[in-house]
């Protein structure tokens, strides 16, 4: 049950970074192959790099539909970007939905295979947040994962309180429901009240 | 005979795909290092993330005559770079047949390792173009691939051509000969006529 | 007792990487995520592509105190980046003793691998500088290693005195010696005497 509406997350996430790839190919001038290519590698490239770090085979593989999303979702993306652009207020929020499952997953996996907590954590943090590490480097723009956002912090809270519960607590239905409400509560509060990690003094 | 040319066909890609790499260090105003790796990393860089995502060993760790093609022509167009600028109408035509070759090895390699038929021209795309993806990156250009040339589409067409043949019609010989002359006769198209996929409309 | 000293210098070297990648990110104006992640990516970047190319256990998956040396080291340099830009002329000269012990590292590893002499210096390259790299695509910056500076190439020459020393030689200890001088010595005569490796000629 926990187990289904984490898949369902993680389908929905797997669409809203595939519109956050196709926004940025749309904002580029990309014509459809960079739509396509671009929400792709958003999607699954988190998970992507997650399974080649954890020598485990990439979940694409078997479960190509992640690919069908994605590309699905690119099209339509491609033909109904005026509508996306004008409601894109939402779109931080739903971005935060999958930055949470995506979070939960990749800490799970981890776990699953035997790493340790704070490697863990940070497999949760690389399957939410590399996905949109790669968009920004191949659209040519200062990622947004390095500057002054709370994005990837959300992704190590939710993670930790993840492990905390999974790892150390053994009760693993509580990990995957706090865990994802926390990364999903410091991220909105981060949207919110425009939170950001300082900078270094200077 | 076939297997043959197409080995040859694919050592020539990997010599073009190679040019394409020092031109861009050429014009970076790169030194002898940045052309061997920019060289390389065209040239073998779509194979390798086939092979890493499929989990099967990276070919050039056993077949380094990849290598020494690669290494060999970086240091030919590092000091006859002119030339190559001169006669540069013919690159994009050879760069073709490279796309054309790796495309049909990346697919008929997926397959035969049972992937199903959507991630075997996935992969045929990404052997064929996430060489030249990465050198654009590398040089701090806007991906060529992502914006409007007909280049990653004529992989696709090609790809679902092979697939068809060899997956479906179990005729593998005349998969090798369409599929790469589809893709090389796409791309032939799309060069002389100027072909682009639209963008976004806005 | 040779290879404690490698390893010490391996650590070291970690450090040091690390500072680099924090500064960049500090130059950047990144917030503390960005700090830890550059730091972090420019550390170990190099030995993971090497890992994943020959297929091995990702290093730090169980050796993580690599981890812990590159978030210490991050979390320190962002509050006290300042000394390190003050005093940044001793910066270049860490990096060479870095990039000299990653180097002999690289080498090593992938000719424990029965990997072929030649890709054994490639490995070596790649460990000692495409952590660099990536810190640098990151960044959005002209990778350093592309243009002109003898830094790859340092690691070129080290790498075959290696080779020359473990493989045809098999005298390991001298190797690893003599790899690190070699290296280090070509990447501080580069520095001291602002030594290029020449563009190509137009």
């Amino acid at each position: 049950m926990i187990g289904e509406m984490l898949q369902g997350l993680d389908y929905f996430g797997t669409a809203v970074f595939a519109v956050t790839g196709a926004l940025m190919a749309d904002r580029k001038r990309m014509d459809m192959m960079g739509f396509l290519i671009l929400a792709t590698v958003t999607a699954i490239g988190g998970g992507t790099i997650r399974d080649l770090l954890l020598d485990r085979p990439v979940f694409w593989l078997t479960q190509w539909e992640y690919l069908v999303i994605a590309a699905v979702t690119a099209i339509v993306t491609f033909y109904v970007s005026k509508p996306f652009h004008q409601r894109a207020n939402w779109l931080p929020w739903a971005d935060a939905v999958g930055l949470a499952a995506f979070c939960v997953i990749g800490t799970q996996i981890a776990l699953s295979m035997d790493a340790n907590p704070m490697i863990a954590v940070m497999m949760g943090i690389m399957t939410a947040a590399f996905g949109g590490l790669i968009r920004d480097v191949l659209a040519g723009e200062p990622p947004l994962l390095l500057h002054r956002e709370i994005y990837a912090s959300a992704a190590l809270v939710g993670g930790i309180v993840y492990v905390l519960f999974a790892h150390w607590l053994d009760w693993s239905i509580a990990a995957v429901i706090l865990g994802f409400l926390v990364t999903l509560a410091v991220r909105g509060l981060g949207i919110r009240y425009h939170w950001h990690l300082p900078s270094a003094d200077r």
